[in-house]
């Protein structure tokens, strides 16, 4: 089959690769991907920035149909239509019932080798091999979707998990005044989140006019575009004097994690999902003197899935839309170049 | 009037300052104190730590007597017994609305002069000019009340609100698996703020032997006098191979912030309130890898004297009980050398 494949910095391309079998535990699926994307977190090692053992299979979000399944296989069948999270678990460790299943005690990750479940493909490929189908997967009920909602429900496979994860880390209640660092798709998705969950006044951090109107159209009360020390101010401003409730960083630089902490009111919080790649470290003098907690991470998306999927199906929520490019797999160098140079918000592979 | 004042490293003295007078704004009170105490965070300055400008009055936790109030006080009268958070504010600004009144917009601190609100005296002295009495002081209900019960009200200024500051901030409830870093009088009534929001495990950290009986007294269910890595260990066995739901930090150093850091069970919480003198940083990477949550400060503790004061005057909860020495103020010296070197856990001074 084909898939993609980092052969180093900015250099992916798509070649023959095996196809994916079942293994011998009897609990893997065999996914045709129907579609699969590009994640900022993917830029990482495409950047040079992280640099793991190449070459490597990439891609870690995707839907698609269940083509072959293992003997013990009982929660997904042949031709139904599942989200993948962006890892493997089992959905019944401690971790996972403690609403962590990203932790998960026997978890793995896309692209990669695990001791006990072998190798899972990487998403941008034709297909996947899936250990642990039953905890992993997610079936969407009512059979295929109509394609118009397959963007939607892709983003469940990440970004609208993670800026849902930005939210609920935050403690985004009714009321609430929210700002969010980053406009990215993943802090698109979390003014979505925030919107969903109450918040009464969002204000979104953009200096990117198809970014801004996305954002308001997804729920933003503000548009503030000033960074750094203005940035801050004007939050203040906007928030009684002393700033909003909750901020959601969604970015990953010291940079924007520091902006958020000094913007976010006495006793307030910040909900963290931008990968902090090398850092930053989090100054406990001001979080102390503050009160300011910071809470977030990696996002259990799996558990989020059930809640937020059937919003998607009713067309109450859109995060589909961030999806402003879809390319075919075989120009999976095109849609990482898109990303890279932020002329696409994030791009779609349909293979 | 008799107060105690900080000259230098190690040098504390009790001398003659003026008298406390009412201020011109009609809002504040004088109040004579039945009891003070000496407070973890004295030591900063004692031990040489900290450096500020001596001679310095000092002390910030008091409950006494009510013997004058301004022309505009309306919430506390003559004759009250009242007690003082360790801080000044007002209870009406947006701060204060959002329970964070120790970040009052219009609050000050004993032992210092602020704008507006002029200079408060230090509590470890005979009397105390409180500013914004009506928003500062809460008085005890049924009047003067039993001495045995002093204690107990005192630490309701200081130590008591923080233990359960760093209770609420680390998110315990009923059922909640709890570790408490730091075995020093917040560190105990942290044990009793665990307790009566409903945690099912309490794993006091701690190697000192009166001080383990203290905090099975108080509620705590195990005791871990490991350390570091080794006390992670302990911990994480104990708690289901993954380690505590909660970790209250009650110390302030760089390792013991680090050991409560790396205990928490993924999607745990770090409930702080050691003062990070001089640090520590926080890894983000590693809050993120494991979604662990910090969250805590300087604790908002006039806000929690209503809800814990019924449950002292009852005895229902006991934190009195921290004060293991009580001298007279004119021996404040050897009160803060028995602080200093650990012979006592919190030592009251009676004026």
């Amino acid at each position: 089959m084909r898939a993609t494949v980092l052969h180093g910095e900015r250099d992916i391309r798509v070649e023959d690769v095996p196809d994916p079998v079942l293994g011998t535990s009897g609990l893997d699926a065999i996914v045709r991907v129907v579609a699969a994307c590009v994640c900022g977190s993917d830029l990482w090692p495409y950047r040079g920035i992280t640099r793991p053992a190449v070459p490597k299979r990439i891609g870690h979000e995707f839907v698609g149909v269940v083509e072959e399944v293992g003997s013990e296989v009982t929660q997904v069948a042949l031709g139904d239509f599942v989200i993948a999270p962006f890892y493997q678990c089992d959905n019944t460790c401690v971790n996972c019932a403690n609403g962590m299943s990203v932790s998960c005690l026997n978890g793995g990750w896309w692209g990669s080798e695990t001791e006990g479940l072998g190798f899972a493909d990487g998403a941008q490929g034709e297909r996947v091999r899936v250990p642990m189908a039953d905890g992993t997967l997610v079936p969407v009920p009512g059979g295929q979707p109509d394609p118009a909602l397959v963007p939607g429900l892709l983003t469940l496979a990440d970004v609208m998990g993670t800026g849902h994860h930005a939210a609920v880390s935050g403690g985004v209640r009714e009321g609430s005044t929210v700002a969010v660092v980053g406009d990215g798709a993943v802090g698109l998705c979390a003014i979505i989140a925030a919107k969903r969950l109450g918040a009464s006044r969002i204000i979104a951090m953009s200096r990117h006019a198809a970014r801004q109107e996305l954002a308001v159209e997804f729920g933003a009360t503000d548009i503030v575009p000033e960074r750094g020390d203005e940035g801050i101010a004007r939050l203040k401003e906007m928030c009684g004097g002393i700033g909003p409730d909750v901020v959601l960083e969604c970015v990953g630089t010291k940079e924007s994690m520091d902006q958020a902490l000094r913007s976010a009111r006495p006793g307030g919080q910040v909900g963290f999902v931008g990968v902090p790649n090398g850092g930053p470290e989090l100054p406990a003098r001001t979080m102390f003197d503050t009160n300011v907690g910071v809470r977030g991470g990696v996002a259990p998306v799996r558990g989020y899935i059930e809640e937020l999927l059937p919003e998607v199906l009713d067309g109450r929520i859109e995060p589909g839309r961030v999806f402003d490019l879809v390319l075919p797999l075989e120009q999976a160098a095109d849609a990482y170049r898109a990303m890279d140079e932020r002329t696409a918000i994030k791009v779609m592979l349909a293979p």
